[in-house]
Parts: C-alpha cells; sequence; structure tokens
C-alpha cells in the first residue's frame, strides 16, 4: 500500500481544493553552443520557434481574455509583436550563418544583447522596461527549441491547485479564478502577497512549506487543506472522500455565512461593532457591498499613484474618492492618505534608494517634506467629502509634532476652499494610523487630538519586533498573539476610549479568528478587512460574549509570556465560551 | 566690512577648533578625448603622471607610517607596486599609438577594463576587491595628467579641519589625529561613522550641516565650534580671540575632569552608579582604563568577525575575552555576542541579501539558527570567564523564546564545560539587550529571567520611531528626548528595580549630556559610552541630585508632549538644580 504524503505550511486562506498539480516552475531551459554546418536547417528551426511561439500566445491571450481584464490581455500582443520583429529575427539569422551557431545560442545572444540595450537606457523608463518583455519572448521561443513547456497560468482551462516556489501579482493577474483550486508556495508568510491575494480571491492556500515545488510534481492528485495548512499528495479514495465531507461541511458554513450580509455585526450579548472592507480601488467597493461590509475602513490612495506616468491631479482625485463616497451610500469611508516610499518607486517621482525602506522617507514623511502632492490630495478629499462620510487617516504618524503640522496643512486647505463653498470639509475626521511602536506607546496624548485611530498591525508587528514581514528568515517573528504586543494594542484602544474616540483596527489581524475573541474583548470598536472575510468574522462576532472576552484578555495579559501560551489559552477558554 | 559666514549643523563632538579648511572633495577630473599626433610626447606625459603619482604615495606613505597602523600603510605599498607593473603601462601605450588618442583618454580605457576583468571574477573575492585599487591610482594618475591636485588625508602635515560630505571609515583609517582640529560634514547625524568616530578621536565635530562642502572653500580660515554645532568661515580677528578664549575654558574643564579619573561616579547626593566603556576590540582597553572607566558596558565581538577571513576559532576567541576580561582588572566586562548581518556581509559566511536589513536575519537570530556559530562563541566565553568578572549579553531579543533557547544552549555548554572544569561559568550573569520595542514593552517579564538588561538606544530609537538612523531623511526621527521614548526607557528601569536587576545603558544616548539628567533621574545604573565621554559625564553626574532629577522626570512625564518640550522644561530646571 502506497502511503499518500503530506506537505505542511502556514494556513493563508480557508476552504478545501481537491485537484490536479499545477507546477509553477521553470523547466530546464539549458543547452550547449554547437558548431553547425546546415545554416538551412537551424534558420527553419529558428522560424518554427517563433511561430509556435505566436501560437500559444494567441491561444493565451484568448484563454485570458474571458476572464481577464484588458490591460492585463495586453502585454501578449505586446510579445507577439516582438515575435516578427524582422529585424531581430534577422540579426539571428546573420549570426547562425556568420559563426555557424546553433539556433539555441544565436537568439541568446542576440536577445541578450537587445534586453541589455533596452536596460542600459537609464533616461527612457519605458524603454527600460521593455528589456524584461524581450528576455520573455526569448524564453518562449528557446522552450520551443528545446521542446520544453513553459507554465502560463493563463493557458489553465481544467480545475488545479498551483505549486509554486511564491506567486507574483504579474502571476496573479494572468489567474483565472475560476480553475484555480487552491495553492501552495515554498515562501511566505501570512501577509506575504501570495496570501493576501489568496484571500481577496477567495482561493484556498497554504504558503511557506518550504519545499511544495520539490515534493509535488505536476499532474499529481492534491488536497489542499486551507483551513490547516497542509496538503495531500496523492490522497487514498478514503482521504478524498474525508475531505470532500470537509469541504462540504465549509461550503455549508460559507451558505449560513451569506445568510448574515444584512445582519448586524453585533456580539452575543448585542454589543454593536463595525465590521469594515480594507479597499485599494473603487471598483473593489462592489465586493465590499456583496460582502455586506458596515463601511471603507481602509481606502489606500497608492493606485492613483502607482497606475499613472505623472502624479495625480486633484481633479483625478477628487473623481476616485467621490465615486467610492457615493457608492458607499452614507457609511463611512476613511480615506489614507499616500503611503508611498522607496519600495514602491515611481517613475515620475525619484525618491532616494534606501538601504532599509521600511525604515525610510515614505507616507506622511514625503507629504509633511514635499507639500504640494499633499496639498492636491487634501484639497480632492475635501471637496470630495461633499458626497458621503469621509474620514482622512494619515499613515506613518510617529510623533505628535507630526500629526500637527499635518493637521495644519489640512486646516489650510479647507480654509482656502471654504471661501468658494462654505463649510465644506468640517464633517471630515482626522485620524492616524498606528502603525509606528512610538505612536502606540504614546496613544494617551494623540488621543486628545485625534478623531480616530486605526491600528495597522502589519507595520507595527513589524516594527515591534524589528521583523521585515517579506523576510522567510525572520518570518517567525510575525506573532499578533504576542503578549507584547496584545499590551500594546490594548493600550491603544483603552487610549482613545478614555477620550471618546474610536478605535479601529486595519491590518491582517483584525481578520484573524484566533485574535477577533481578544480583540472583542479589548473593546476594539471598528473590524476592518479583505472583504473576504467579513462574513466569516460577523458570524463568529455574532457566537462571543463581550465580558467573556474581557475575562479571557485580563487572564492572557495576567498569565502568558509567549503567543504559543496565548493561542493555547484562549482555545481553551473558547471551549467553554459559546462560539 | 566682510561679514564673517556661518554655517550650522549638529554639535556631534565637544571642542572648538581654529584652523585653515580642508575640502576633502574630489576636484573636477573630467577631460575630452583627442585625436594627437605626437604619440611620444603623450607617452611621455603619461609616464610623467606615473611617476609622479609614486612619488606622491612613497611622501603620503612616509608621513602616513608616523601615525598609522602597518596594515594602514600597506595599501600605499599595493598601489605603488600596481602603478608599476609594465603591463599596464605597455597596454596604455599600445593604445596611444593605434587609435591616436591622448593620454587621459587611453589611461581611463585601460584601467576601466582592467577594473572590470577583476570586477567580474566574481568567485574570487581577493581579486573582485583590487578593481577598487585600480580605479584608485588611474584617479590619481589622471589627476596629474590634468595638474589637479587630490585631497589626501594622509598627507596632512599641518593643522586642519576638515570639511568633507561624509567621512568614511577609510578616511578615518588615514588621518593624523594630531593635526585635525575639528570636522565638519554635510550629511550624518549624532550616530553616524562621522559623529562616533570623532567623540572617539576626541575632534570636535559638526555634522549633517548640508552646505558645509558649497560654503566652504579649502584654505578658508574656520572656528569649528563642536558644544554647539556651528562653524564660523574667515571670521573677524574679534571673533577668533572670543573663541580661543572659549576653547581656553573648555580645555580648563577638560583639565578638571581629568582630575576625575579615580573618582567615584556618584551623584551629588552621593548616590553610587557606573560608568563603563563601549570597546570595540581588546586594544581599546587602554583608553577605557586612562578614562577612568569603572567598568567594559559594552564588548562588540564583531571584530572577530569582520577582521577574518574565516570563522574564528573557539581559542582565537577565548584569546580576546581573556585578554579584555585580565586588563580590566577584576571589573566587569559585558560582552554582547556577535551582532552580524546583512548589512554587515562576511565573505565565509554568505547571508542572504536583504531588503530591509536592520529588520532582517542578524545577530541573535543568526545565532539561534546556526547554532555551530554561537555554541563556539559560548564555550571561549565560558573559558574566559575565569580570568574576569564576565557578563554575557544577547543582541537583537524580541520575544522571551528567544531569550530562553538562547539561555537553553548557554546552559548546555556550560556543562559540557563543567565536566572538565567543575563550576566554570557559574558566576557569568546573563542578560539582553533592550533594543526591540517589543522587548521594552515586555521588560517586567523579561526581568524575571534576566540578570541584566543593557539598553541599546541607537536600535531601540531606530525601531520605535521606524526610521533607519543612517538615512538622513527620516534623521529628524531620531529624538532620544521624545517623551514616549522616555517613557519606554523608564519602564525598562522600573521593571529591573522591581525584580533587583541591573539596568543598563549602552547606546549614544547614554553619553548624552542632554539626557543624563533624566537617566539619574529614572535611577538607571550603568552608563556605557565612548571612552572620550567618560569624565565628562563623571563630572556632570557629580554636580546632580538624584531626588531633583528624579522630580525633574515626574514633571516631564507628566507634562511634555514633544522632544523639544521635554528639552526645554529640563534646561529650565537644571538652572534651578545644582549643575
Amino acid at each position: 500500500m502506497i502511503l499518500s504524503k503530506k506537505v505542511s505550511g502556514i494556513a493563508a486562506s480557508d476552504g478545501i481544493g481537491i485537484a490536479k498539480a499545477y507546477l509553477l516552475v521553470d523547466p530546464d531551459l539549458s543547452f550547449k553552443k554547437q558548431t553547425i554546418s546546415d545554416d538551412a536547417a537551424e534558420i527553419k528551426r529558428l522560424h518554427a520557434s517563433f511561430d509556435n511561439s505566436i501560437e500559444e500566445l494567441k491561444k493565451i491571450k484568448q484563454n485570458a481574455k474571458a476572464s481577464l481584464g484588458e490591460d492585463e490581455v495586453a502585454v501578449f500582443d505586446a510579445h507577439i509583436a516582438m515575435l516578427s520583429d524582422p529585424d531581430m529575427i534577422k540579426q539571428i539569422e546573420d549570426e547562425i550563418k556568420t559563426d555557424k551557431v546553433n539556433a539555441e545560442q544565436a537568439l541568446v545572444d542576440v536577445t541578450t544583447n537587445f534586453a541589455e540595450t533596452l536596460a542600459a537606457m537609464t533616461d527612457n523608463k519605458y524603454m527600460q522596461e521593455r528589456a524584461a518583455d524581450v528576455k520573455d519572448i526569448a524564453k518562449r521561443a528557446l522552450s520551443h527549441l528545446l521542446g520544453k513547456q513553459l507554465p502560463n497560468l493563463a493557458s489553465i482551462n481544467s480545475p488545479v491547485i498551483v505549486v509554486a516556489h511564491e506567486i507574483t501579482p504579474s502571476d496573479t493577474s494572468q489567474m483565472n479564478k475560476k480553475y484555480i483550486k487552491g495553492m501552495i508556495t515554498d515562501m511566505g508568510g501570512r501577509t506575504s502577497h501570495s496570501a493576501i491575494m489568496s484571500r481577496t480571491l477567495e482561493i484556498p492556500a497554504v504558503v511557506g512549506s518550504e519545499k511544495a515545488t520539490t515534493e509535488i510534481a505536476n499532474g499529481d492528485q492534491l488536497i489542499l487543506d486551507g483551513l490547516n495548512g497542509v496538503a495531500i499528495v496523492n490522497p487514498s479514495q478514503d482521504e478524498v472522500s474525508e475531505y470532500e465531507q470537509k469541504a462540504t461541511e465549509f461550503a455549508t458554513k460559507k451558505a449560513e455565512w451569506a445568510k448574515l450580509v444584512d445582519a448586524p455585526s453585533i456580539s452575543k450579548d448585542g454589543k454593536q461593532f463595525e465590521i469594515a472592507a480594507n479597499i485599494g480601488t473603487p471598483a473593489d467597493v462592489d465586493d465590499a457591498l456583496k460582502a455586506g461590509a458596515d463601511a471603507v475602513g481602509l481606502f489606500r490612495t497608492e493606485f492613483l499613484y502607482m497606475d499613472s506616468d505623472s502624479l495625480p491631479t486633484e481633479d483625478q482625485q477628487f473623481e476616485s474618492y467621490k465615486k467610492v463616497a457615493e457608492s458607499m451610500n452614507g457609511k463611512p469611508v476613511v480615506i489614507r492618505t499616500m503611503d508611498i516610499g522607496g519600495d514602491k518607486p515611481l517613475p515620475y517621482l525619484p525618491l532616494p534608494e534606501e538601504m532599509n525602506p521600511f525604515l525610510g522617507y515614505r507616507a506622511i514623511r514625503i507629504s509633511l517634506d514635499r507639500q504640494n502632492i499633499f496639498r492636491t490630495q487634501l484639497r480632492a478629499l475635501i471637496r470630495a467629502s461633499k458626497f458621503g462620510q469621509l474620514r482622512i487617516m494619515f499613515p506613518m504618524i510617529a510623533t505628535l509634532d507630526e500629526f500637527r503640522k499635518a493637521k495644519q496643512v489640512f486646516m489650510e486647505e479647507k480654509q482656502k476652499l471654504q471661501q468658494d463653498a462654505p463649510g465644506i470639509g468640517d464633517d471630515i475626521k482626522l485620524g492616524i494610523m498606528i502603525e509606528i511602536p512610538a505612536a502606540a506607546i504614546f496613544a494617551d496624548q494623540f488621543a486628545k487630538e485625534v478623531d480616530f485611530f486605526s491600528i495597522g498591525t502589519n507595520d507595527l508587528i513589524q516594527y515591534s519586533f524589528a521583523a521585515d514581514r517579506g523576510n522567510d528568515a525572520v518570518s517567525y517573528l510575525y506573532q499578533p498573539l504576542n503578549p507584547a504586543l496584545l499590551r500594546l494594542i490594548k493600550h491603544v484602544i483603552d487610549s482613545a476610549h478614555a477620550e471618546g474616540k474610536i478605535a479601529a483596527m486595519c491590518g491582517e489581524m483584525a481578520g484573524d479568528q484566533r485574535a477577533l475573541p481578544l480583540l472583542l474583548g479589548m473593546g476594539l470598536d471598528e473590524y476592518s478587512m479583505s472583504s473576504s472575510s467579513i462574513l466569516r468574522s460577523r458570524s463568529q462576532m455574532r457566537g462571543l460574549t463581550t465580558g467573556e472576552c474581557s475575562t479571557i484578555v485580563d487572564e492572557v495579559l495576567a498569565k502568558c509570556q509567549t503567543a504559543d501560551e496565548v493561542e493555547s489559552l484562549v482555545n481553551k477558554r473558547l471551549t467553554g465560551v459559546a462560539q
């Protein structure tokens, strides 16, 4: 009897998937330089590889069109055009003829040269970026020369579980969600791109397995258990039955959750809270409303700056903010001012290269320094406030000085706009992200001056433990349940309440099932998360009693010294508390 | 009447210097490619430039020998040998003859080629590093071809004030302290290399002036006031007299301080504290003892790993630790286990490249992961503990789990060694650096398990405010007097005392005159700093009363919201308190 094999990792997105493995790993494309005698035969091979590449890209594009947007498909057209470029083909042919080398060698020599020339155009960002395209098409043609198949997410047209070292944003853009039944990666933690994206797309996922791509072969039958962070490779029939049963149970649960879309976000004892959505673009409001969000708790405005060739104008911004405000139909919308920095370069806004961009010149630090950018954004926000219930939130505030300066700039712009529109912006609440330890520690003083806090746990954990959350070597320090962190969060919430202000949270932790009982016990007012987590969280909340949760918090803070101790104590107590 | 000009910056090292400016800025070495007809003349120019370079290097070497070590002088020999390499000269001559270009062009072409070839030898670190030497000699020869003078710190043989964009460790190694009366830089903050080094060498310094190199010309007369962070360019005779007076007063003060070398580190009301030295190598113990250090509060062990081609053996380490322990003659020596990380690469210990090395895989994180390295160091430390009063300190501890694991490894190695040497290591105290916010917040729990804390303020400030202390764009967030930080530090000290443990500090803040009254008021037990700050701090301490300082701390924490408010309140109160 062959035993099935298990690969464990971090549970990153709920659900169970059963399908064949799709290995997202490049095949070995190495080859030897060879001297050839028959030029014509070699040139024929070259043309065939280009023709096949074009055919393949057309098919991929056809499949992709159904599920992806126009922008995502445009890249395939660019590649097809490049493969049809007579100048490049001519150069490769010439090298075959002159140097008497095999097509593989000539292809790589010429395209490498092309790519290097493009990459060297440092004053032309557009041409520089084309270097990556040249490498892409060269890889595809080479795979055809060598008779190897490149993996291609966009070509997937039957159910699969994607097995990858890591999943990049460009991979994501090529996925047809319909066929992706699960994902498992070698790298990453709960806040990696792969993990966040899988939750947004509601695809069961396991990350940080360390060995998925080496232990799992293409085509292996897989069960992916995103609830417990494990994949079963080539499962027995019994295992398949067991997990089909579990999948059904999970689907039933989800159907129950779906009934809560219009239900209030209340605890079992009837206390009212707010479960809100984190969104990245105005288009995301749809998902938020479908998931029954009580508010938008975090509208990231970076897309305005990233998806553009120049700084977004006041009117462009105004339209976006207005759209979100209107779509939310009177429900609160918290908009964060730009959080751009050294790790997210903008071609039109050169920023210094930094050794530690997460500790660098970014977010409010740039806004206070380059006030023209900040003032434009604030004016757009103030104007948009007429169309809904807008709140403005400043990111990366470390000191009271910074908040006071930011508020001062806001007041100045408001005053200017009020000359033409009396009273405009007077309803706007001003808050800050609590994501820097110094601000969390000083929350009692901040609370006297701000209207609300939103705790950004991803960064707060990163700075509190001095551990880059994108760095796998220190991912063990991403500890949302660490008692030192819980103490800090409780201080922030207590400080807000002491001054009658709102305490919200918009990091990953707000949607973490293990954390919710503790946050509820601390009295956190608003929980902002991926839209896909809202209904599950609402269901969980409706089963919890605030008094009992508060007792658990007290016990945790009095007794626990490590994150593991917290987790097991909460689990133990909750089996007593109704859930 | 011509008014003198002032350039302001950050006061980085005490004292007043008056001398001519020495501009440490490369001259413009640009030139045009020219077609020449007279090969022979051009080759003659080439030879002259090489000969002059060699002569110049010999002189520099001669001057440097007097003040610098053998290692620092060896680099000049290497450059002289390279300038005498017939193969390189031949290639340049050939290009002059064949291409009919001027010597400048041929020199740059050939040496660039050489340097690139060397740099490409990725499997030979030694040859790769020689690329920098080739560039250095090419620059020197080019300066002679163009009739320009390169700045050279090692050639300085009369009193100067160095004016630089930034001062690097390699610059420092070439300075003859005797002639350097002061330094002023464009870049850097109080914890930059330039600043720390100037305090170690006791050279008055102003850093972060932003414009010293553009406002000051080579040879300008300068007054450098390191007490107030200002330079006066081409001062009037009155100003010179005034500052000569101030310099005399400062010298008198220093002479007073010098009398305290054997005096106890006590407050005015007779409370006993410890003022200790931060050291980097065993050789630094001399300076510490001369300055009257009560202890070594931080012995950084990185030099063992950095100045080596392979991991240091147990015996090599043992010798270093033993030497320091013995030299301190029974006084306590706190040794920090290795604090290596992504920003300090070791050729023989490949570490992953990291996007944010300050938030990465480093210090105790590496020690716990690669335990063979850690165990070797601990064994050497335990063996050396026989020769003095050793304390071991773990850097970058974020969670109690980490400390417990590190202690466990220590206990295992101690037990092994005790089989042959009963009782060895039983006297060693085990402590941690408090430099990560989570550990500071949780100090009350840590205090139950550790023997002592040492607050590493440089990193603690960096992480608490999420601001890289090497990044000028965010240096405004390096705020040792920020009330949020003071609150955190007080919590650490109170937590230690509640469990009867020692609270020490080994960051820059421990030697900061503005901070001392507050730290004394909080009851900090040990103040570890650059040896050059010890006597001044002892003098200051002997003028302060703990009760009054404690009252100031209470008032500061109750009333102040910003670092500026703290500074002015302390100043105001201290003019009342005897000082």
